[in-house]
């Protein structure tokens, strides 16, 4: 059964669309237009080569306050010889005249018979009898102690910019200083590609607007937010659309309405297979359906065709032609924006006359191992930071749902097609999502997840750095510092044997590694279950009641570890605690398995149950610490974040989260030299 | 005497700015306002942690189409024996049930009772007679092969976004999709930093409007496009007031007004000396003057104060204080667009609530020995592009009023304080203007001016490619060759032995060197004169003449070497003639110079000629090669450059200009393997 129509690889896809538009003449600048040279032209693109009307200067200028002066008339004059300059005009006869100066401001135009200026602070402004002047800007006379060369101090006409020379070329983006360099070779006014127009159109009956009430089973709309950013950032004019129901007659009313008026139709259909299989028929049955399908992901449903238009009043408003480039954009949210940076940047670009955008790129090593469908190309979010000498790329969530794989994204690993994935340490190229002098901000903790590291990373956004926290557990943590891969392992791993925390995993796995372990907080641990407690749930023997469902953490993670330790203690077998398989990364997100009724209880700190409104039966106390091997320890990059712990503010707002104390915040607890 | 009273290092002078502004309790973000979540909200800076209010998704999601079923339900169904599961609802009742399925579309609420979904692909509808069911989302019945594990296929509550968990933290500044994380997580509105409104006041009698009609003495007025334009990219709210004339009682009057609404203020102080002498008397009436001139160049007259409001109606406009920062800011355009990096982005940073912008820098060779005041920081601009494997930096014109040293500038080195300059060749680093990816497509030419290098720059921008060029002339070009500093030289030079072109000078500078020599045009040099030849100046002789004054072109220019040739040939000699020793990089700056009156004739090309209206007459045709390292010459990076000497469009666009001939423009001339 084909789901999807077609499923061509990226190029062919890209191929087939442009064919499309050049074959309806719209492969190219869509129009120009004459608008004002001021602020508001910024970022707009030449649409014309700008020539140079006028000279800058377009005459020749003092480029010093002083008196403008023949140099001729100066030569001779010594510290011990000086000549006096009459303040006055030369006459047009020919005839031997003395030799005279005139007062110039910085940018007067010179006088005809002047080709020098002597600054002000290096003449001596003198009264009719010789002694010195008062007004200095308007003496009787002046003498000078030393001649100048021709032109010396005036800025020639054209220096600057000579009439006729480029100034700047077609497709350039206009930028604050261009406007300047434009204005000042004779222009008010700039020929700029048209803005094209771009319809977006969120189409499912699943979909609710941003801001109304959110109910189980509707989807908050914004993937239009997202597009339409995305299109004025790159130069276009976005319109959003009110949302259209699944219904194939109104998408296609709205959809024809949107063609007689843009350049470009985003049909972003709901996630659901059933909502892009409206999009096809509507554009199959208004135009051409050209693509159904791409092999890339996420955007694998990604629809292209072009919509014929019905009316014909295209020549007077300046538009192209008769037929409209449409997208069928897939309905998870990272799939929607990566289509856009894919199909319509360059699209738009193409329109403005510019090339298409170009990231900056650099070389890092992946931090863990990835697996990729081998039939598409694959965009890979990761987070990146210098780690030692080393940039790393760490692979956020692959889901085309996560939007926040993009948002904390810091760049994008594109695994071709053919790859089935790229083992942990492969080298491989970011396309950057931010410049390269954040990344070297950012510190990596990978380790076990604690809810005060959000409120870290608030704190440190006044020391100007950035945390990038990976999930793993602690033990991945400790083994993400013995590979290099992370600044900082945040660790609760109790040692069984002695009831100590970190320190025997520590000499297992970071044998001779100089380091420094941190005391951060002391947390109670504790079963959550949902509010009321209905199935009253208060110890470690009621995990095992028939009618109860758990929810574990993940192997590795110093909460499984806990609870591991106190199962054996009790004597209970895992086996016996329905659940006991299904694991979750995160505090939060074992909460949330309980509060949405997946799970009845599970063994988490106090903070998340509040977060969550669960309620929560504390069992333990366990300390929670930061391990730093001692060469960041040390570095500027984790001065501020030594600096946080010491911050009473932020000792405060972590002691008022249920379940902390933070009375060690900050202690050296343990150092290997 | 002082014409600056104060001259003081940049980081005093910050030192006493920011002093000033924490007294006024302006040091910090200026205010908050709530904005709603659309489209709109690009570019704002976050003035709180955004923290989830929901989960996302906020329901367990079916995430395929498909058939929601209990896991459990699927247990023991292979291939070879099917289990049939029967459409239909799960009761709420504690008895035995049928095993039973839904239908649910990507996105939908799982039903309370599945845990699984099993893709639509992988079931066999069925009709109640067990023949295969047409519609496939609403059969009698359905047949499994495969068991599914819990949770297959469903995206859980929270997989994104755990309820009050952080999505971004205070002073992020918003991009797309950052805004489907903040509507993902329950918001509808954004505390973000109010706009910090900044008045610039252009001032100086000698102002023009951009449009108004140019005149020698006026100079356009552009600073305050420049700056508002920077401002707003800055994430400030530009308003730019018309020009004040240079009165101090009318400037104190338009900044007392502007201070009552405003920020900020920004005095665009003429670039005279005197101009900024009222700015500073200005301030030092209406408030404090903290700081008269800072040891930087360009920028050196920068004035920083505080104006004191008069009017106190600022509490109910949310307005901070009884004190307004000012910044009278130099004339010259390029002290004005860097004061605006150096003083008022960071001011406007801190404002907001986020760190100062940082520039991505890169380390770069200088490709020329620079000179630099070495009481002053100073800001040389420079292009920067890859020769062979190494990033060269090639300082622009060093005057503060050249805007295209702007305009062309790839990026800044600052030369510190206490320097007094740098050799070629010297490591840099420079602050990048443009991503690293535009500088590794430029296209050093360096070399001989001509002016078909302009029209070849627009050509090139289809080809992806950008041309620094520097007229320094065709002997310096090859030097640079030889250096390894660029990767075309453009020259003209006759060898006067042989009457050859440039390869007598290769064989001497590039010995062994394997490089291609490529005709690109030959032209008419020749004699410009003023429209109408008012002197009589028809050929060499005419030089000579006491009346007539001569602008020449610098020495190794291709031009000068022909002029010597053929004075020698004349038996000229050239003291005999006025002006020998005054020295133009181009052929248009010496038209320029003709132009203005400031010489009375040159030798050039005819274009340059009829660019500025000249009368040309023609004494000697000259061949213009380009010559190119082999290196180079076979590089990804040239080939567009070797494709448009093949255009033709392009060249029949070079001999429509006066004085070119085409012909042989491509041809390999020379070859060294």
């Amino acid at each position: 059964m084909k789901i999807y129509l077609h499923d061509i690889p990226l190029p062919d896809a890209k191929a087939r669309f442009v064919e499309a538009l050049l074959g309806a003449g719209l492969w190219e600048r869509l129009g120009t237009e004459l608008i004002a040279l001021d602020e508001w032209a910024v970022g707009r693109v030449l649409a014309e080569p700008v020539w140079a009307k006028i000279s800058s200067p377009h005459y020749h200028a003092a480029a010093m306050d002083g008196f403008a002066v023949k140099s001729i008339d100066t030569s001779g004059a010594l510290l011990t010889a000086p000549i006096t300059l009459f303040i006055g005009e030369r006459s047009t006869s020919g005839r031997a005249q003395p030799a005279i100066a005139r007062y110039v401001d910085t940018g007067d135009l010179m006088p005809g018979w002047a080709d020098a200026v002597i600054p002000i602070e290096n003449v001596e402004p003198i009264n009719h009898d010789g002694t010195a002047a008062d007004d200095i800007r308007n003496p009787h006379d002046i003498r000078i102690r030393e001649a100048v060369t021709p032109w010396h101090h005036v800025r020639p006409m054209g220096e600057d910019i000579v009439a006729t020379e480029l100034v700047l070329p077609a497709g350039h983006t206009v930028r604050p200083v261009d406007l300047g360099a434009i204005a000042a070779s004779g222009h008010d006014t700039l020929a700029v590609a048209r803005k094209p127009r771009v319809a977006i159109i969120p189409s499912g009956s699943e979909l609710i607007e941003v801001g109304e009430n959110v109910t189980p089973g509707y989807i908050i709309e914004y993937n239009s937010i997202i597009l339409a950013s995305q299109v004025n950032g790159w130069g276009g004019k976005a319109v959003r659309l009110p949302i259209t129901p699944d219904v194939v007659k109104e998408i296609s009313k709205v959809v024809m309405e949107a063609a007689e008026e843009n350049d470009l139709i985003l049909l972003n259909a709901g996630s659901s297979a059933g909502s892009e299989d409206f999009s096809a028929q509507v554009i199959d049955s208004l135009g051409d359906l050209l693509v159904h399908g791409v092999a890339i992901r996420p955007g694998h449903p990604v629809i292209l065709g072009m919509i014929n238009r019905t009316k014909t009043n295209f020549s007077e408003t300046g538009d192209h032609g008769m037929k409209v480039p449409i997208l069928g954009v897939p309905g998870y949210p990272v799939s929607a924006a990566i289509t856009g940076e894919i199909f319509i940047e360059p699209l738009i670009s193409k329109w403005l006359g510019r090339k298409p955008c170009e990231y900056d790129s650099i070389p890092a090593y992946l931090t863990r191992k990835v697996t990729s469908p081998p039939g598409d190309d694959d965009y890979m979010r990761v987070a990146v930071g210098r780690v030692g000498g080393k940039m790393m790329a760490a692979p956020l969530s692959r889901g085309a749902g996560v939007i926040t794989s993009l948002s904390r994204a810091d760049g994008l690993v594109v695994i071709p097609r053919g790859s089935q994935g790229m083992q942990s340490g492969t080298r491989v190229n970011v396309r950057l999502y931010r410049p390269v002098s954040e990344l070297e901000r950012t510190i990596f903790i990978i380790g076990s997840h604690d809810m005060t590291l959000d409120l870290m990373s608030q704190y440190l956004v006044e020391g100007n750095r950035r945390i990038t926290s990976s999930n793993v557990g602690s033990l991945a943590g400790i083994i993400a510092l013995k590979r290099g891969e992370t600044h900082v392992c945040g660790s609760h791993l109790l040692d069984p044997g002695s009831g100590i925390y970190n320190l025997s995993y520590i000499d297992e796995y970071l044998p001779g590694v100089p380091l420094k372990v941190l005391s951060f907080v002391n947390r109670e641990q504790g079963i959550m279950v949902r509010k009321g407690n209905p199935k009253f749930i208060t110890s470690l023997e009621d995990l095992a009641k028939s009618n109860v469902t758990f929810i574990n953490r993940q192997r590795g993670a110093g909460t499984r570890v806990l609870l591991d330790y106190h199962l054996r203690k009790s004597g209970i077998e895992s086996y016996e605690i329905n659940g006991y398989d299904m694991e979750e990364y995160t505090h939060l997100a074992v909460a949330s398995a309980i509060s949405s009724g997946r799970a009845d209880c599970g063994l988490g700190i106090a903070a998340a149950a509040q977060a969550l409104e669960l309620d929560f039966t504390p069992l333990y106390k366990e300390k929670y610490e930061l391990i730093i091997p001692s060469e960041y320890y040390e570095s500027e990059l984790l001065s501020p974040l030594l600096s946080v712990l010491q911050n009473e503010e932020f000792r405060n707002a972590v002691s008022n989260m249920p379940g902390y104390d933070v009375n060690s915040m900050g202690k050296l607890v343990y150092e290997v030299e």
